[in-house]
């Protein structure tokens, strides 16, 4: 793939606190961000704050808008709604690298708990229904508490990052590293991102018992 | 609970390399362990290895008279006759804190995958036999290469421990907390076990790819 610098990086639900946290991070470290959003306005309004914020070239579109305009989309919408808006964006996400952030989860009054999906992953779900793309799961794990906080200036976490295509998981450990504090770890392939997604429910745990913000490192690499 | 100085930690399984690695460290750190096996002989020619080798209080016996000398006791054995194995402890089980650390995966030609457990997860299955025993999953991401070696005086990883009873909890983070290197995290409850236990897969991936023994560390805890 070409240097980050030259792509686009485009967020799908980026106007809601983990795409915001994420997009304000790479427009930190100088790459090109568009956020997408239902709506045109949202997705402007957002990504001028942002760009307000940190001087980053952001910009907003329409999901669609951002799909086709960008090289590597990431997917931060939530579980309800990601099957159809991604069967809806099929044709502007072919060719591209589609980063599934998705994590399916559940909550009840015991807490946090993994939903059941039938295609075994969010990401694994994408991949079902974005023949044509690169589809990678990577940025579970991330808290958008941090992402989103200006006062914060490293995030101390590592990024697994899942797929079956070289090229695209080298890529987007690439772009994880874009961001001072973060690492990107290649994770296994696609079939194994059922458990990473499914890991945030125990990082809310912890961060409920803990009152912390809790990330995931890999020791030895 | 008591003092783990003065408990005996029983170890199923002891002589695979996972059990005999985890019996190693606790022996080291001046507990006193049972390793168990299917034959008592078996049990007690790895236990006078491991005595030898440490100067620790390590013996052996039958998986059912490990069972039934532990307080504590680890349940380290391959997910093939991990039910049948729990089913027949039933009894010598029944009160005492039992730490599942099985992980159940698959191999093929594209490396290691999580397999589907009707229950959930081992730990799952554990807490669905062993009704009068109070279930815990823990040890599911510590390398066996590390804990077999001597040459490493440290294990840098975190041990995520899950269940509902805190107690129990509680004391199996001070058994991990007893390895130097190594601290025992709360990660959850029971029913969100599956994904740790899964997340071994990742990590067998992630050392093959990086040639290492990857562990996992919790940040901002």
């Amino acid at each position: 793939m070409d240097d980050l610098k030259d792509l686009t990086i485009a967020i799908l639900g980026g106007t809601g606190p983990q795409g915001r946290g994420l997009a304000r991070r790479f427009a930190v470290a100088g790459l090109t961000v568009v956020l997408g959003s239902r709506t045109a306005e949202r997705a402007e309004a957002a990504a001028a704050e942002l760009a307000e914020a940190t001087g980053g070239a952001v910009s907003g579109a329409s999901n669609a808008d951002a799909s086709a305009q960008g090289d590597i989309v990431l997917v931060v919408v939530p579980w309800d709604g990601h099957a159809e808006l991604l069967e809806s964006l099929k044709g502007e996400l072919a060719g591209k690298v589609v980063v599934d952030c998705v994590n399916p989860l559940g909550f009840d009054k015991q807490g946090p708990y993994a939903l059941l999906v039938p295609e075994g992953s969010a990401t694994q779900q994408a991949a079902a229904i974005l023949t044509e793309s690169r589809v990678v799961g990577a940025f579970h794990n991330v808290s958008a508490v941090l992402l989103e906080d200006p006062s914060v200036e490293s995030i101390e976490t590592d990024v697994l990052v899942l797929g079956d295509d070289r090229e695209a998981t080298d890529a987007v450990q690439a772009l994880a590293d874009t961001v001072p504090g973060m690492r990107g770890v290649y994770g296994g392939r696609i079939r194994n991102a059922h458990q990473v997604e499914a890991l945030t429910a125990n990082l809310i745990s912890i961060n409920r018992r803990y009152k912390a913000h809790a990330g995931v490192r890999v020791t030895d690499v």
